[in-house]
């Protein structure tokens, strides 16, 4: 083994590499392992900072936790890009939420009741004032809701940004796959990582692709597993601690509309005819377009009907976008957990903590993920929302320990 | 200037490379000047070889152009893939016409009249038979028309070949943008081409966007415009003898299917409430969906709208490619000329010939085009079907003269 770090991460996503900037900052010393960082969900994602757009009726808990990350995103973003010295496309124009037809006008209702509930402000809208906030609306949208304190950050800018900060805080990047995890002899701790061949684990076939590694094994007090979809499935994972994550595949559309006279000025997001889109828009121009939700496995190419349905909605709600530039399409792996809520925190094996199943709503939940890592990897509590994501709550095993360093 | 070929070709596109390589083929030395060879139009065409689909009623001489071109294909596509050792994916699978509503299968009986009319056989087909030879039908197809001598190819894999037949034949190809025509000091005659700095011609903003080259003269017994819908605008053209084409956009959607279990097996072309739709397979797998038709510039960059349609109408036609990947989307320009029949030959001003305007028919004829520019231009005749696309029906200047190594 190397002489070994108080922390391997695994995973350079937005929640391994914020969480490794996190815990460089209080002392640790870090090495953040990913074959490909940035490749995954990350950067997919339109990057809309909703906390309670995506959330349901009964999941209070989730709920609260999006609220208390969304509250922490303004300082979140100043400190990443004074450290970084990078842009991270962070804006708070609000969301605009607009309905087609009187079925989709009805679950704008009832949107509006929980966004209340949360007591954030949403203002109601007759289409002539939607249309005076976005021109560009089609003349069929006759109502909306503006939803004042949301926002939104550009996570491809946010991962580059998080490189250069953790970077700056000390923490390593290791270029590679890891092959498997280790254990003590006894099989009762996680002692660190093994790197592997070439392939990146899971990649193309999912669970147990790759082969043994023969590379060298970083040495760690604590391994981190932050690998959005992919965390259940390094090798070596025992069965009892493997966090059970599947992949969420989802599509997104990118355009390209003029920065001198844009048709999208804030989010955007539309219920038509049952189906929901949403439209964020760059201050470069981009206009990302989302989402897809599809349960097939590790395939992460686009398809004809994905983006079709995104095209269809997305010019349905602003037809002008009709010669917009088609940029690019691309999907993206959320990693869904059994009960929507991530799953962050001590596992029940010393030494294996884990930070995944984030779901729709890993970009949003950042800061408060990076702190509560950085809090319980310290032996800290961490923040109170974050407690009902304890990872023991799938695997009902005992409680470990372990801090940063110990 | 430097020593000077017989034939300067301005454009390396599938029309200037066959034409270079046939002019090879009989003796003249050959000098193609393109910044980015196979970068145009013609790599972006689907390639469908079809005579009578891309012809309108009242257009008998490009009904027959086309005609004679097709006749040639098969031997054209032998003797390319002997000469350079590479396969162009030529396929004689024939065309399955069909319509999806009642007005689309009138628009399909008006076209096999046009197919009888030119002795094209086409057979009426019952929508069960239709869906026997193209089981991915979409269930609302009720009738079709196989047009079985219709055939398609490659694009990318024929320039790919051209080049290297071309090669083999002696034509010397020069990575260079065109800044101007080089004339005679009296004006009257071409005498060859100066290259120009990085910029392409006509690159983004069209007419007049390049500045004067400085770089070498390349000086030739005939330069040839082949240089698609930017053959017009080579600076240093006189007027009287530019041809008359505009760019006309397409762009076109490119999928891919099971090799194993392929949804498309020969060209679909389909009438989509009204709007025509095709889709040409290759054997890889890909699957080309075309095309777009706007004038709209020199705009090449995909938009939200042209990809919408095309996806829509090909899932309406193949509802099973929805799981399809989508490799990309691109736009390319096609030359368009006053009368839709191609500008081949001679122009008013000794040295310059032109080979432009083939509109929608570019791949299609390609072996009639390449044999009649070598023909014209070693002072014989050429094909009868090429007469009605001599230049100089729209200068009516004098007759010029000129043959190569003259």
């Amino acid at each position: 083994m190397s002489a070994g770090a108080d922390v391997v991460v695994v995973g350079a996503g937005i929640i391994g590499l914020s969480a490794a900037w996190r815990l460089a900052q209080r002392g640790a010393s870090v090495t953040v392992v990913d074959p490909a960082p940035g490749s995954g969900a990350s950067t997919v994602a339109a990057g809309m900072l909703a906390p309670v757009t995506e959330a349901r009726i009964g999941e209070e808990p989730l709920l609260r936790l999006n609220h208390a990350s969304l509250t922490r995103w303004p300082a979140f973003a100043a400190e990443l890009e004074e450290a970084s010295g990078r842009r991270i496309g962070f804006r708070t124009d609000g969301t605009l939420m607009v309905g087609l037809d009187a079925d989709d006008r009805a679950a704008l209702d009832d949107l509006a009741s929980r966004h209340r509930a949360m007591g954030l402000e949403v203002e109601p809208l007759r289409g002539r004032e939607a249309r005076r906030l976005e021109p560009g609306l089609a003349p069929g949208v006759r109502a909306g809701l503006l939803a004042a304190d949301e926002r939104s950050v550009d996570p491809a800018a946010v991962v580059a940004a998080l490189e250069v900060a953790a970077a700056g805080a000390g923490v390593a990047l290791v270029r590679a796959p890891v092959a498997r995890l280790v254990l003590s002899p006894a099989g009762d701790r996680a002692t660190g990582v093994a790197l592997g061949p070439p392939a990146p684990y899971g990649e193309g076939t999912g669970p147990g692709a790759p082969a043994a590694g023969d590379g060298r094994e970083l040495a760690a007090g604590t391994v981190l597993l932050a690998a959005g979809a992919r965390s259940g499935f390094v090798p070596g994972l025992p069965d009892h601690v493997r966090p059970p994550v599947r992949p969420v595949r989802g599509e997104v559309v990118t355009l390209r509309q003029p920065t001198d006279d844009p048709l999208v000025t804030r989010t955007l997001r539309g219920i038509v005819h049952g189906s929901t889109i949403y439209l964020v828009p760059r201050d470069d121009g981009r206009v990302v377009v989302g989402a897809t939700q599809e349960e097939r496995g590790w395939d992460t190419r686009p398809t004809a009907g994905g983006t079709y349905e995104l095209l269809r909605d997305a010019l349905s709600l602003v037809p002008g976008l009709d010669d917009a530039e088609l940029v690019g399409v691309r999907a993206g792996l959320r990693p869904g957990s059994p009960d929507h809520l991530p799953i962050i925190g001590w596992t029940a094996l010393d030494g294996l903590a884990v930070a995944t199943g984030h779901f729709r709503n890993g970009i949003l939940l950042t800061p408060v993920t990076a702190e509560a890592v950085a809090a319980l990897l310290s032996g800290e509590p961490g923040p109170d929302e974050v407690r009902p994501c304890d990872p023991r709550r799938f695997a009902g095993g005992p409680v470990a320990t372990g801090t940063v360093g110990s």
